[in-house]
């Protein structure tokens, strides 16, 4: 067996994070005790939300400590089993370390069934960022038919599924996004009604409001700062604003000052939440039932961009606050056994 | 019978309303037509949101025509009827012109009761303020029993009923009032547990987080600007904040730059939603129905700031922007003739 590798955070990114906050050393493989299981990482997720974490601040989820191996959403496969109900050879989707082996508690793991779908949709579609996207959407949301939905970071892993479920409900759908091969792409291959390059545009408060002639009725915020002020100048009475991330302002450094919103929330009788993907966990089943039959219908379709080698996690993360993804980011450490 | 008096707005405030934007005309007493009533002006309502209706500008309610009678609150008595259901000496509330004399169509008036309460009730705690903290904060604030509830414009209209109710549901409640004669009335006559004088305060921010030792769950908020800044800065974890005012920036003449909301509202997967009173009119009997209740059982309390005379009017609705009001603020133009 391969001695272990483990990445650490060995120092916190005060903007955007480079390759010296991140240490990628050898280290042991660990033994699992009675009612554990061994486990070999096959796919490593990279999420916006872990930014938080990297910081020393109070959060929805603690910081990560300094020079520990950061975790976070990984598949892998079973390879020793002292738990029942995990055999050797399962994967299992759970909140894993970025190692190459690590040890968990059954009761932290899912088992994937990989007749449902391609095993690293539980880190996407059928995944957090799925659940994300249904639940921020549609419970806080609540798309109608006939009106207008604008998704921010529209080619992410969540922003993608969001605009999909949105076409779904009926509505009138209009992405954000951070290059034209991304709006090509959820326009032509997503049946996005439209898409704007907010990085090219010269007016971007105008092109939306040409891409939105009825206004706005739900503004799903994947990112703040002045690509939302442009957003919620145009909202609709009534209008819903699910605030599920702010990326524009992960790696600011500093106060988020800009237009407040409260007057205009006021004004148009508007709902703004913020919320997470856990305060749903009572519902996944049904998200996870539905999400997976809209895929086998073609009604929701997805992306993957899978950078290979478990020395590419730090880059494959930082590449996030970059737009280098489209739809969700994976970096791939080994192939299951069994294929 | 004497002539009539019109107050119009003849200029609009670019910030703080000054008397020069008023006019006070002598005018034609009206006829009422066929279906219609003839209304003598008792006591007319000033309120903060008029101040919106003032701006040339898209808000919830269309803005007030130049050198045209403001219209508002108004409680009035039916001087000559010609409308089935009313009669000489009846005395009715409705969205009237501050003049001494209008006419109005049955469907716009509701008859006062003057054995539930007094009849300026019909204008505070049993009228539009009294509604507005009713849905505001239950429907929206949904305040549990123990939790801390903060409101700002503690000791107006809105505010002082607000803090009552939240004391009703078994809430700790926090105002936040201009004054210490306001403060001391807030604790000492209606029950709050802390009031704090953002205008002498040396730290409004420490003020509030030791008189809200477990964080601030319910935030209401009537003002904006800086002292909602430090309310928001101490919600809890789920925390519910209803928009109901802006007071601070109504005459702000310019954009309201500050810290943005949006992160916060996420780490706390928190809850801010504008509302108006007039969405929840299916269910205003409910809401005078219990607020009489509370009323009658010495629950709640309610005050009036009246001053007299029709000419006062602006006055009075300038005083709103300084703070001279606590609780309702009133003008008095006649007595019922029946008195």
């Amino acid at each position: 067996m391969p001695a272990n590798k483990v990445i650490k955070l060995v120092s916190r990114p005060k903007e955007m994070p480079t390759l010296d906050n991140f240490s990628i050393e050898e280290a042991q493989i660990p033994s699992p005790a009675q009612g554990e299981v061994l486990l070999r990482t096959l796919y490593i997720s990279v999420d916006p939300y872990m930014r938080g974490r990297m910081n020393d601040a109070k959060s929805y989820a603690p910081p990560f400590a300094l020079n520990e191996a950061i975790a976070g959403g990984v598949i892998s496969e079973v390879v020793e089993s002292y738990a029942e109900g995990f055999q050797k050879g399962d994967v299992v989707l759970g909140n894993s370390t970025w190692t190459l082996y690590s040890v968990a508690k059954p009761e932290r793991l899912t088992v994937i069934d990989p007749n449902i779908a391609p095993i690293t949709t539980a880190l996407g579609v059928l995944g957090m960022p799925g659940l994300t996207a249904y639940f921020g959407l549609l419970d806080i949301g609540q798309p109608k038919e006939g009106e207008t939905v604008v998704v921010s970071g529209a080619a992410g892993a969540v922003g993608m599924i969001v605009g999909q479920i949105a076409k779904i409900k009926g509505a009138r759908v209009v992405g954000i996004a951070g290059s034209d091969e991304k709006n090509e792409y959820l326009i032509k291959e997503l049946g996005f009604d439209a898409a704007i390059n907010y990085k090219t545009t010269a007016d971007l408060h105008a092109e939306l409001a040409q891409a939105c002639p009825d206004g706005i009725d739900v503004y799903f915020d994947n990112v703040g700062g002045a690509i939302s002020d442009a957003a919620l100048s145009l909202i609709n009475k009534n209008a819903r604003i699910p605030i599920c991330g702010q990326i524009a302002l992960y790696n600011l450094g500093k106060a988020d000052v800009g237009n407040r919103i409260q007057s205009v929330l006021l004004v148009n009788t508007a709902l703004m939440q913020g919320f997470l993907v856990g305060q749903y966990a009572a519902r996944f089943p049904e998200a996870v039932s539905q999400l997976a039959q809209w895929l086998q219908q073609k009604k929701l379709k997805y992306a993957e961009n899978i950078v290979d080698g478990f020395e590419q996690t730090p880059h494959a993360f930082i590449g996030l606050f970059t737009g280098d993804n489209l739809g969700k980011q994976l970096v791939k450490v080994a192939e299951p056994s069994n294929k």
